[in-house]
């Protein structure tokens, strides 16, 4: 019943963003808006997402960029600090990219993606390993 | 007279914006405030461009992806256009990065963006070559 | 003591949020400051919203959509998602105001009204009913 | 050779924008980048303008609200005044919205936008007419 | 006809932006929304800027503060410049507020703030002297 | 080991926000990144705010200023509330500038922020006197 763009943006967001957290992010959306839950899942990752002109990489560094400067989008911040992670970017380079922000953006919002980068990063090692 | 910092700064800030432009993109805000002129050559050059941790063309898609989220920021979205292509990035990237903005900024800001860097695009084609 | 514009204000206020909400609003506001609780009651509600040009349910969803750009004012958001429901809008009319938004300011700021959107309506649905 | 999407889109932004004005629209983004400029007929003008829970004229007095409320999109704003003439709205409710956003992003983005649209009503008497 | 807080205001908006600058802005905003025009003149300069608890050049420095760290709003800032001159401010410390907003906004708001700053000091040094 | 500007900005930084207040603040970055909590001490506070140009109190006073404009930044405008008081400023002053901000970025950012004033006022109020 899906669209083949809609299949391809769920395995382009579940490749950035990690399989179980992809399908609850989109499910939280789904239970206000079934439109706005398949609008985010065809348009940025169905579409911008896929084409190749960039790595993915490179793609949620920017990403990390766009949220850090924006400054109300924390909790978007927290989701591509992961995914940035899951597509090959170290902490290092995370906390870089905010760092560079201070010049674009000023020391309020960089800070407090900062501690949003830190708190990230402090969930991540507080998970349950696999092993 | 100049400081250690305010050296490397600049020869970090012409590296990314050319020579020229370097020179007089500061030369430009030192008539009305020496000291907004030392700050923008010694911090986000001195200082923040300087690390190692990002590479230079990774560091300006960052500040093309920053100039167009902010959406008031058209002039130093200009300046940093050709530091991209200075450090490396190539026309179909940057307009992948503001294209990709469009899911975090929305179409208005993109828009202008885009049409900054036709803009800019076309001076440099504009320029009389060096031959 | 209060002026015309102030009681005319007041009443329009309870007509949009409702009356114990205007009341407790401005009350929160009073708190702190008495000067800018009475300039809450007396420009927007005495002055902007008591012309007849734009009905009122028109208004709410122009606020609706104001402060989904906005991206930092969730909190007004709240009031305004009850608002526009005391208006004559429907939920589905305010979530698709939040999905065209999309367009104008992104995901990350459409996402979060959205999810401020969810919680208000889940709030009204475990309000005690009058029977 | 375009999607289905894509052709509705174009006919829906035609309706919104008008038929030159459209079509020049996408031309001026498609000269630097095909991919924007399909994005921007499929994705707000093939998706989200033509569901029927809101009417024209509420959604383009929603885009005017968001386009004067982000401050930085005059020209986007230029373009949505004469959709919402387009599609019914008189120019005093649209300088009504305009107005109430006073309240909501203070007076200079509400200036900045009153004097925009000023100059589109002047812009729109000198057209010659048909006659 | 005009009630008292607007004849108030006015007197206000003069003592701040100068006798025919204050005429001359008001007059270009009531082309377009008599509305808007009159509570330009009535909301801020006849109720909020009329309070004494903050001198006129503090007032003024926080409004070049404000209208520095918006980004949008460079025709704003240059009418509060020469207000700012006119309560008691000096240039240099007008250069110094934007400059002290680096830290706030980061340096692309901030320099688009100081060339208009300069700008407008440019053409206060080209008008004709009354001698 | 540190600098001499991070030396004098430490002290600089101390002096507006408290002793305990300022170390603690730049401990909670530097948990992080050494490199941007350097950065926010021996920028801001070691180069902008030790200039005479301006005084303290008015320094601060712009700083509620911006982070009110802001709107994201309300973390910060807790820090520079206190420092306000510290350098001078009366809690009526630090809330007429946040009412005068009504006018500039209109009523949700304003009220945002003038309800963190008043919580940074119990806090302070809540706090064990020394005697």
């Amino acid at each position: 019943m899906v669209s083949e763009r809609y299949r391809k943006g769920l395995t382009e967001m579940r490749r950035h963003l990690g399989t179980p957290e992809a399908d609850e992010y989109i499910a939280k959306i789904n239970e206000v808006s079934a439109e706005f839950a398949k609008l985010n899942v065809e348009f940025p990752f169905g579409e911008l997402y896929r084409r190749d002109i960039l790595d993915d990489k490179t793609r949620e560094l920017c990403a990390v960029t766009a949220l850090t400067v924006l400054g109300h989008a924390l909790p978007e911040l927290r989701v591509h600090v992961k995914a940035a992670l899951n597509c090959g970017a170290s902490r290092e380079e995370i906390v870089e990219v905010v760092t560079q922000m201070i010049a674009y953006c000023g020391f309020p919002a960089a800070t407090n993606a900062l501690l949003t980068v830190k708190e990230t990063f402090e969930l991540i090692d507080a998970e349950p390993t696999d092993d």
